[in-house]
């Protein structure tokens, strides 16, 4: 870097132009990325001179009020190039954002993450890293603003979401779910700026690809441009047709990357690592930026400012709006997903009727039973399925889907695209004012991971419904049977994997699904039909406690069995055969939510687990089960994967039966004391 | 259906049409999914014609010899039409399909499962049912003949791939990565016939999409083509043109679901049910098929029969080609996968040397430096990455990419396609001849899961070479930090998940995935460098007992340290500590495969874990080491997502040193016997 030259040193320029404002993107970017010495200089270097039009020009955003709801949503898809945002978010006057927090790039706690962060970072509209995520996460922003439009009007809802995606976001799988899906609906106001720099990591595209991007975001339903994404002009151009047109908008900017590092740029070597010392002293010669590392000049500065000043002007605008229109209220009430206190009145309700009438029904039948009392009490929630409405039983009375154009629905179709469903989803939380839930099968949740897991790290109200859980969806056989697909969403921090027993378990675990605002909820539920495990209603939630006894003994207990789901009727069953045919009295403990049981006191999880020796009943893989059967304990589930046959054959052929797991309890009653450890 | 009709009153007539044909598989797989109560006609019925054109002109199988090396591949994408490839086995011959599993479909052991499952059934190329993998997996399939051919010549090597898509194929993402792969790569051998029959599960698939498939497959490279699928000649021509093309071709076929059925054709209806007797019966009348269920007229069956002679002759002639070839032998050995015993002597050296060395090198590092020595003995390895190759270092000296056209190379530039990469490799190993490994970052698999889950459900020996595995990566945040994935994977069933702790380990390691044949093996390696751990050289491959002591103590063991990977030099230096400042007697045990740990003897098991109390040390989730620790356990790990800062810093934030063990022992070392179960 230049040491010779100081700030106090430079005549600084009245006239600002985009040229600057670029610059300082680019210079904020490699000094920052040098300093941390980790990083990628070489997309905000590239998409600089983008950016700056984008944000110059057109973005609604007050950095005052962050998440002021009828702002622009502008989201990083290449959220490798996080110094590009930083950078802007410093320009702009972010306040969390100073030049301090931009010398701390990437260090512990700084608000400059390697990837932009939810949730960390002000401004920062989703999390991004995984690429291609980002893209299909503001296909759900752009799907909200238009359900909340045809709900409140132009005047409380009309913002665009703009998506900055690069060649690897374009080239993830997860892309095409995604823009199949917002060329279908029409989502005029999503705005794609793809930084088409011809390098990924390994080299040139031409490595990996030969796409014709264009071609394809046309073919689905894109209006498609492409530019020179360093003429300023063009990319105003640009920009402006694409927030007129009636379709979603591609805009390809042919981009330099890592442009003014002059030996560098053009190159792979830009993307993910310092451009060094002289690399970048030749940088800013090139760029004839004369300032000191994280010196942006006054007027360069004063000219971000305006973006701040025509967003909170925006901002003033649209708070004179609401306040003025009737529906204003109630738009802020949806907004911070108040949900009516009724509804838990009603499912209270629901859960007394059904304990009542021993209702027995597949636990997915039993949450579409749930959805229809929820969804008739508030409209926050917004349903939908993979292309499995009918198996998910996510679609109740009443509830339109939303079509291409019309928005005024409340359930989607996503298709048969279960990642782009659950990074839409997400974006709908985001978005606010919606609670997202969608379904598809349980071992699908595969197909899905990537955005599962960013809906856990950003805290997001999303509710997946996850059905035919297990060998019990029978002849489909091991490509559709879960196995380890528990402990891999068990494993997942911040998020609360349910498998209710039955129609009561099952309100249980949707109402504490809506009271977890700040975390995503999986419910799994059976394909086959469940019986009533419950003797006697409870006023108490005990699903919230994560596990509880559901068969206590009237003597001492001599064993506890623990199982999930549909094996709490097996429990069950053998519960009673122990008594009746062997008086051994077992209790029988539910754990429909593994993580909320971890949450409670000592004495209560001991009060529930005692300290008989336990059996764990669950057909699934044992990993992670072992926590709660101790070193004896005996697990009865899957060993492999499924088959296909009816369900109760598989059951039996894979020993997943009441006679096994009173087979077990006499084993250990023979065996006593003498188990070995290791002989598991 | 029409008891009515017995065999012996029905005059078969001698003139069999390529309609007779294709209504003998209508019939069959109506009738097997009534009589099984479960199934989905209307994809069989609705590709019935397009099938009898494939198989009956075009197709190369031999049923008498399923494997065939030259034999064409056939990949029913669209897995749950399985009873179209059931009856299609039984018309044509292979023995294990008889009219009696025919009418077992569904039902457990039987050779008709819900979806074709590759071992299970002859002449199964590759499971099917996740929707995408099939065409996926093809790609792999298409490019390994290419590689073949490029090594053994049109004699030996001249063999189509055709895969049959429906709508939810080319809906999910995977399915773009695999066709940008596939044009990309110019793989002209592969045909994919579209079931473009509109409906989906939800209904119309006008609910989901507006994708305009044909220009979308041109946008990737594919010569494309639509016809009437009922059009037996017009489905002739277009699979002649495209087995002519220079790039992969895409055939759109349109059809009606369910054509035969009456009354419910063309409608979701015939999608995932049986038609019932009724419709059934009105089927046999419009498809004038007057014979019994499961009943074939000898005269079709005789039509169908010529499939298999010339399937037959097709063989002897390639045996003759190979029987002349001088690299027939050569040929041979390839596709069994024969490994020179050399090469396992040059990885024991390789120990040897490193171990005298005491190399401290990253496990990523470490690989490259195996895969040096694997990649000069055999050239069965087919290396990738998914577009990090410098970081995953999985590209070795002299390997030569493979290039669009030039398939002469052993390198694939996979691109920014985790899932598209993994199901290639399964298709590289499905098709035989290659060992396959691919790279991409730990937290990564989550893209790669559906296809992972194949390798793994398929029992193919795939090599996933997983680095960056843990917090140690450091900047690059939580979104790239894995943390679940561990779990997620040890829970898979089939699947070896290997952590080394250091090169010796890697090696190790890497000489175990070589030898499970029949089992895809996923290697965890760390970004960061990882000192020797072993203090001798032992011959035997100790990582293949999956845990093992790596330092014993000399008084009794107070204490087990149970770690793996990058966490074993935490353990080993509080082992240190331990021993040096508190007098306490710590073992260190690594155990880099559980899995393989698992299998070994009791005796063995109990010898390493010991009884002394044990403290578990990993950078990843808990789930799972319970199994380990015991009741009184004690786990140093993560309890949450990751952040962003250099990795030193992670490691101290989150609390996983040496420090933390030796507290954790001293507690362990006061606490006694007084512990509680729960309060963990």
């Amino acid at each position: 870097m230049n040491t010779q030259l100081q700030p106090q040193d430079i005549i600084e320029s009245d006239i600002v132009t985009e040229q600057d404002m670029a610059n300082a993107i680019r210079a904020l970017a490699m000094d920052a990325v040098q300093k941390a010495n980790s990083g990628h200089p070489g997309m905000p270097m590239g998409m600089a001179d983008v950016a700056t039009v984008l944000f110059g020009r057109f973005i609604k955003i007050d950095p005052s009020d962050p998440k002021w709801p009828d702002r622009d949503r502008f989201v990083l898809s290449a959220g490798h190039g996080s110094m590009l945002q930083y950078a802007l978010h410093y320009l702009i006057g972010y306040e969390d954002m100073t030049i301090e927090e931009l010398q701390r790039f990437r260090q512990l706690g700084a608000t400059t993450a390697g990837h932009p962060e939810f949730g960390h970072t002000l401004g920062i509209e989703t999390t991004t890293g995984p690429l291609g995520q980002g893209i299909a996460t503001a296909v759900g922003m752009a799907l909200a603003e238009r359900i909340a439009n045809a709900r409140y009007g132009d005047a409380l809802v009309d913002h665009y979401t703009y998506v900055i995606a690069g060649d690897g976001c374009l080239q993830e799988g997860i892309s095409h779910e995604a823009i199949d899906l917002a060329g279908h609906l029409k989502l005029s106001r999503l705005i794609v700026l793809w930084d088409n720099n011809s390098i990924s990591i390994d080299g040139p595209t031409s490595l990996s690809t030969s796409m014709n991007q264009l071609a394809r975001f046309q073919a689905a339903g894109f209006d498609v441009q492409e530019i020179d994404g360093h003429d300023f002009d063009a990319v105003g151009r640009a920009i402006s047709r694409a927030r007129g047109s009636d379709k979603p908008s591609l805009i390809s900017c042919r981009t330099v990357i890592g442009k003014g590092a002059p030996n560098l740029q053009g190159t792979e070597k830009t993307h993910g690592a310092p451009l060094g010392e002289s690399e970048i002293a030749a940088a800013r010669q090139q760029l004839n930026w004369p300032y000191a590392p994280f010196h942006i000049p006054e007027s360069i500065l004063d000219r971000w400012g305006e973006v701040a000043v025509r967003g909170a002007a925006e901002r003033r605008k649209w708070l004179n709006r609401v306040a003025a229109a009737p529906e204003g209220r109630a738009f802020l009430r949806t907004i911070e997903r108040e949900i009516p206190a009724s509804l838990f009145d009603a499912l209270a309700e629901f859960r007394r009727e059904h304990q009542t009438k021993a209702t027995k029904v597949a636990t997915r039948k039993a949450s579409e039973m749930v959805l229809g009392v929820i969804n008739a009490a508030t409209d926050l929630t917004i349903g939908g399925s993979a292309d499995l409405t009918h198996s998910n039983l996510t679609l109740t009375a009443g509830m339109e889907p939303i079509r291409p154009g019309n928005y005024a629905g409340r359930y989607i179709h996503y298709g048969i695209r279960e990642h782009g469903m659950s990074a839409a989803m997400n974006g709908l939380a985001l978005h606010g004012g919606f609670i997202p839930y969608g379904g598809t099968f349980l071992v699908f949740s595969d197909y899905a991971r990537g955005a599962i897991r960013l809906s856990a790290l950003m805290g997001q109200q999303v509710v997946y419904v996850m059905t035919h859980d297990s060998i019990g969806l029978g002849e489909d056989g091991p490509t559709h049977q879960p196995i380890e697909h528990l402990a891999m969403l068990r494993a997942t921090p911040n998020l609360n994997v349910f498998r209710p027993c039955d129609i009561v378990e099952t309100a249980e675990c949707w109402e504490q699904a809506l009271k977890e605002r700040d975390r995503p909820s999986l419910i799994v539920l059976s394909r086959q039909n469940l019986p009533m495990a419950r003797s006697e209603n409870s006023e108490e939630n005990l699903s919230a406690r994560g596990a509880y006894i559901l068969r206590a003994t009237s003597e001492p207990r001599a064993l506890s069995l623990l199982a999930t789901g549909s094996e709490v009727e097996i429990a069950c069953v053998a519960a009673d055969k122990l008594l009746a045919q062997h008086g051994i009295a077992a209790a029988v403990v539910s754990m429909p939510c593994w993580e909320l049981f971890e949450q409670q006191s000592p004495e209560y999880r001991k009060a529930v687990l005692g300290t008989a020796p336990r059996i764990g009943i669950e057909a699934a893989a044992r990993l992670g089960w072992d926590r709660y059967l101790g070193e004896d304990g005996v697990f009865i589930g899957m060993h492999g994967f499924g088959a296909s046959a009816p369900a109760a054959a598989l059951y039996d052929h894979f020993g997943i039966t009441a006679e096994a797991v009173v087979e077990a309890a006499l084993e250990f009653a023979a065996r006593g004391s003498s188990t070995d450890r290791t002989d598991r």
